[in-house]
């Protein structure tokens, strides 16, 4: 498996995956680099090269071959293994998270939910809802590795020691405070409110000096 | 104003601010370079670049005067405005939001809701959800410059373009799928089943081959 992939190559991968399968859909057999390059944004050589470094060489006049594609980056993607991950808040936007159909799409699973109010214990649930003194225990005997944080951001810093120590090394974080990994455990900060903040920002300066602006694209 | 700020940066700026407001709250008056890097996970030389890209030199005996950062900074970052900005699509993600207390904390209001599903218009609540053949007129009528999309997949390129049309200039986009802007409006795409399943791949590897993975930060 290659090694030197970073977050930004995963992330095209991904983003291929999903053009791809559309294209499948389609009844396409076959696409060019420059083509997908287009569909995410990015130069027809980036393209060639993230499929270089996963071991994909194209044919210069006859494109990539879309079912080749698809099965290669299935396998990398990890697509082949359930996702099942634990959610830590059960809020507005955790909830919301627990009804998300696109997770199913995707292979992902909410395998349960944790939270400190009694009020939103629901442990015969289809997603079952524990208190959050049950986190650490559940993560260790289930083997979670990857944990979804929604709290209020007084109790994020806890909650992520608590998935932490239960040995999670991946956590997607909405609390709106910056959580850093330690170890071995990577964090990913989806900040809502500092999203609108910069798009205001973005949007004044740009109407006060015309599109001036370099970062348009997303940083995702 | 300054006009070479792009989107890290701006959301740098965002992110001092915040450990300013927390440091101004637990009495501190001064603050050094290395701490401000140290909280949100960068360099004291990224700290002091970014402090003189916007003409706030600092001393290096005495460090910065968080008073007159908070200042500065709110100026930057346009915490005197209001920030109004309408949701297209009412579903789970978009109701979550509609809730989301952080916003209020942040200065962010969201002033309409527009769905396609009669079932959920509220003309009269508090934060009053519409047709979504209203999105364009009220846009216009209420100037709103920034935009979230939570609507499904399907329905997202056509909202962005009735958003831009109606002068729309910044989007926060959850649906899963890649929207692109055009002239001078500009999209950040949260997708949040590509996060966790990066987030699997990440973890997958680097249990694989230890910790060789470069990128454990968040790309926001």
């Amino acid at each position: 498996m290659p090694n030197s992939l970073n977050k930004s190559t995963i992330l095209r991968l991904a983003r291929y995956f999903r053009v791809l399968q559309k294209l499948k859909t389609m009844g396409f057999v076959k696409v060019f680099s420059n083509n997908l390059g287009d569909a995410i944004g990015v130069t027809p050589s980036v393209v060639r090269k993230d499929f270089s470094l996963i071991n994909l060489p194209g044919n210069k006049r006859g494109g990539y071959n879309i079912d080749t594609l698809l099965e290669q980056l299935a396998v990398i993607l990890g697509k082949n293994r359930p996702h099942e991950v634990v959610l830590a808040g059960c809020g507005k936007i955790g909830t919301a998270l627990m009804e998300y159909k696109e997770f199913a799409r995707e292979g992902i699973r909410i395998i349960a939910g944790f939270d400190a109010d009694p009020a939103r214990h629901r442990p015969d649930a289809p997603v079952p809802v524990y208190d959050i003194a049950e986190l650490g225990p559940y993560v260790r005997e289930h083997g979670v590795q990857v944990g979804i944080i929604a709290v209020p951001d007084s109790a994020a810093t806890q909650v992520l020691a608590v998935m932490q120590e239960a040995g999670i090394k991946g956590v997607l974080n909405f609390a709106p405070v910056e959580l850093k990994g330690s170890g071995n455990c990577i964090i990913h900060n989806v900040n809502i409110g500092l999203e609108i903040e910069t798009l205001f920002y973005l949007v004044t300066i740009t109407n006060g000096i015309g599109a001036e602006i370099g970062s348009s694209d997303t940083a995702m």
